[in-house]
């Protein structure tokens, strides 16, 4: 495929189909400006999206949460996903999906609501979140010292670009030599890390934060997988301490990633320094399932 | 200077000097899907840059704290600046300076450390945060019910673009009819507003919140101008109350507008509704000032 233009990616903005090097934005869209956008991501394995229903719904709740209301419908968003990804001729794809507020229809209008919204979606090759290799051995997992911003300012459940907080937090792991961070509320709940979902397994049950994150679909699909194979799973208050000094096992859950085993928590080395037995189960369920056809949406042909 | 390419705006990206309708950032770009960017923003008054080094200085810090570290040094930011301003021709402009994380140079990688910094500067014609007609009759200030992010998550003091608290606040004020709106803490502190910085006069002193909020050139300017008029002025916690049932006057302080007088806090009218003796005398000072040359740095004219 690289004799294409679209093998790096393909994009639409402003109502075409580009390659990704030439999709962008005005540096004065208020997307930018006032990271004033939501987006979701999905993925395509082997030709097939996963749980893409479950992805626009969630954009389309974060769309209404944020008022934003681009001109295509739910339909055409979908079309425009999957031409993207034909487009590429990738099996493997990351697969965007962004609504931004745009710049003021008014001329001079600092009003959010004058705005003219726009959709702007892309399909990707495959990036891992956690490279594979460290998959392999276990993430080395920083708690940081930032606190996760409150639910109250900013709803992590409406997915959006604001990172600051998670980006900190990064900084922080590899200063400290670690893979990524973890981050606390002020209150010393666990919440998210940079792109993904946490989990925790002790005395043989699953538990993920209620709070401070994004309801993720790999979370989800994790907890179907729970439910499928018999492992009690809750969604519950997490202390720092039941992180740093009680879990048995850590995993995280990502669209780039799926189910990513957590070898070390700050100082603390889990189960032997590798990737625990639930985690690992859940890890080859996950990827199991999508060879068998889990929640496939097969991506159209171009026409 | 219509037959200008560049009277609606003149940019530097990508190290070239392009018409603002042409200045773009990759959808991909880190500045727009982490909103990992700083920027500043100084005002153009009849040809000369109002306390340039102020501006070029807080955005020095602000990419330090984010340890964004583009190729331009600080003389060539400015010397970009100069010469956005002058192709636009414009006498009164509205000038950013933005720095980006860009994307990684190492493929793949998800390490912000690995990006590739850019710098993006543009100059607009001037545009006030709050309509002329409104500074005159006094701005209606909403007091947001969505709490404004901790300082200790989002460093309010280094500009950033995670506007989704005042974005929120802004809706919720337009909803009730008002003009704009001014965010608190979650103790009940008076922190900013989308895009200005708050004061509060009561018994003939000015007090500007401690907290929560952007150390702003024009608040510099308003604590410079009241020790000059011997106008008693602090910087300090204003809980909620003070602004809401305690406050003579309020007025509000930015780059885009100056010191803007407000006439309603919610739904308790100031002063009889209009600007207060105070805001009007440090609004005609602050301009005033401006014709006689105060910190003012004449733009550069081309080559």
């Amino acid at each position: 495929m690289s004799d294409t233009p679209y093998a790096d990616g393909a994009a639409y903005v402003r109502g075409a189909f580009v390659p990704i090097a030439d999709a962008t934005i005005p540096v004065t869209d208020w997307g930018f400006t006032r990271s004033d956008a939501v987006y979701d991501v999905v993925h395509v394995f082997r030709g097939g999206f996963f749980r893409l229903g479950d992805h626009l719904d969630r954009f389309t709740r974060s769309m209404r949460a944020r008022r934003l209301n681009p001109p295509e419908d739910r339909a055409r968003m979908e079309a425009i996903l999957h031409r993207c990804v034909a487009l590429t001729g990738l099996s493997d794809s990351y697969v965007a999906m962004v609504a931004l507020r745009g710049r003021p229809g008014v001329p001079g209008s600092r009003r959010p609501s004058d705005c003219v919204n726009h959709f702007v979606a892309y399909a990707l090759p495959w990036i891992d979140v956690i490279p594979k290799d460290v998959q392999e051995r276990g993430a080395h997992l920083w708690i940081a010292s930032v606190p996760r911003v409150p639910d109250a300012s900013v709803d992590p459940t409406v997915k959006n670009y604001q990172w600051s907080d998670l980006t900190t937090g990064l900084f922080e792991a590899h200063d400290h030599g670690f893979d990524t961070a973890i981050l606390c509320d002020a209150e010393g709940h666990v919440t998210e890390g940079p792109g993904f979902n946490i989990f925790v397994v002790r005395d043989g049950a699953v538990i993920t934060p209620d709070r401070g994150s994004l309801q993720g679909i790999t979370r989800l699909s994790v907890l179907e997988l729970c439910a499928d194979l018999g492992i009690p799973a809750t969604v519950a208050p997490i202390p720092r301490a039941v992180l740093e000094d009680e879990a048995d096992e850590v995993f995280a859950a990502t669209t780039a990633g799926g189910v990513m085993p957590v070898a070390r928590i700050g100082r603390r080395i889990l189960g032997n320094d590798r990737p625990g037995p639930i985690s690992r189960r859940l890890r080859e369920e996950y990827w199991r399932r999508h060879e068998a056809g889990w929640h496939r949406t097969p991506v159209r042909p171009l026409d």
